[in-house]
């Protein structure tokens, strides 16, 4: 075996995505040493009692220290203060990138808050569960999904390529997209989504009780695919909705419009057009079966 | 071995649901002899060459000659000239249930069209997946599953016995509901989420075709289980809505106000309150797990 891609990589969060990229780097041997830190000390017991990583560090910055690759995994609200906290314990070259779902806003605030001397290669591996924590993760997790990186115009070359081998030898593909196209794309296959499935579920809530133990107990019918979705990380998906806002608030307004549509066409009793629509959305299901994404 | 539950089951249509219970009464032996038809000749072709059934019949109304229970498997637009066509050829005395989704209109619906000498017990087993076609179907589809019959008042309390003792013996758990309020639970959760994954899947269909292609190519971040969904069949799926209208409209309503309302807390930045949402909507996935439904 060669030397190592890193020599020392360091998670700043261990959540799901980091945890199990953390063990998909031991597996495959893509660091010499890891680091791993979380805001929770809870959270950092965990990861050492797990062993997911060679080191649990007391902060950000004693985990930075000495690192070729920082990998960012905490909820994007979070990123501001914690590459301040890091900027000036980075070493000269140092790669640094992330795991979050939104890349426009954290592509700016990291290049703002980061010093020149680093590179920055912000990523997003589209995979993930509803379960949240280290003990959550697992090294397969990437295997056959897709890995966006966002680098910003002028990023060494050579650093997206090293963070592109990275996710390549975890079992990911990777596609290289302009920030904001990355948020457009996203607000329609997952942050749409996902609000609607925590409203969903949310109205299920308000119900009186009685009807409420029903819809849980009658939820094999289509309403249980949506509560794993809206079981997701709060935090995590609050600051997603944040960071968002105007790719979020554009595809609700085409959702919302299209289902006044179909509201009209079930009061009016028109078939034809409730047909018409079902049957369209059957190609699409065809597409994701053959884009091996199913 | 005793004496099978009933002598002859006729099934009308042979879809997933009826195609996959037929299969089960097969495996367990609850008849002696089962028959199908299906208004599409290829379909009954199918059915005859997969030897789901004993016998295939060209018609409702010689499936149904001799049988002690009929099991209609079929759109609900299509239950009312199904029932006129089977009502002379059925025995005094014979059980007629049903798969269908919506139960006010179908209890009504039918009640109205079958000779008083039939006995009634429609039911819903809450059990699928999103293939349609007598190919779709396997007997354990039914397993660890409810079914829901809403007998109207005053049916012989045998025959809601017996097709109780139907679906026990292929795996499901029976529950006995009013019509009304099991239409009002399902638009809940059943027919709502449905609506809800047609409409967002129709939303990325009007995508220009660019987007569109990245939609599917990323839909694993949570598009992809509304695809699923919305690929279930549309004619079932629009003799859905047609038939349970006022309930649909209303959960509808609530679900459009509550959405709203999160639309005004994202364009208003209010983090609260969108963290408080995603923290109550994952105690509800609890419950599901809990339920043994997730």
């Amino acid at each position: 075996m060669g030397k190592p891609l890193f020599s020392r990589i360091a998670f700043l969060g261990i959540g799901l995505i980091n945890s199990s990229l953390a063990r998909a780097v031991k597996e495959h041997g893509l660091a010499e040493i890891t680091v791993a830190t979380s805001r929770t000390p809870a959270t950092r017991e965990k990861a050492a009692a797990l062993g997911i990583v060679d080191l649990v560090a007391d902060d950000p910055a004693s985990a930075v220290a000495g690192a070729d690759l920082v990998v960012i995994g905490a909820p994007i609200g979070a990123y501001a203060e914690l590459a301040r906290s890091i900027a000036p314990h980075l070493r000269e070259g140092t790669i640094v990138t992330d795991v979050g779902s939104v890349k426009s806003v954290v592509t700016r605030c990291l290049a703002e808050a980061l010093p020149p001397s680093v590179h920055l290669v912000p990523g997003h591996p589209i995979a993930g569960t509803e379960n949240s924590g280290p003990e959550s993760g697992f090294a397969e997790l990437f295997q056959g999904r897709w890995t966006i990186l966002t680098p910003p115009a002028g990023t060494d070359p050579h650093s997206t390529a090293k963070v592109r081998a990275l996710w390549e030898k975890v079992g990911a593909t990777v596609e290289v997209m302009d920030p904001a196209h990355h948020d457009q794309v996203l607000a329609i296959t997952s942050h749409l989504p996902h609000l609607i499935a925590y409203t969903i579920v949310g109205t299920a809530t308000d119900l009186e009780e009685h009807l409420k133990q029903e819809v849980i107990k009658f939820s094999a019918s289509g309403f249980r695919d949506f509560t794993r979705i809206a079981a997701s990380d709060p935090v995590m998906w609050r600051d997603i909705f944040l960071n968002n806002q105007d790719a979020v608030l554009d595809v609700l307004q085409r959702f919302t419009e299209d289902l006044t549509a179909l509201q009209r066409a079930i009061r009016r009793g028109e078939g034809q057009t409730l047909e018409d629509l079902f049957t369209r959305t059957r190609a699409i299901r065809r597409g994701v079966v053959d884009a091996k994404q199913a």
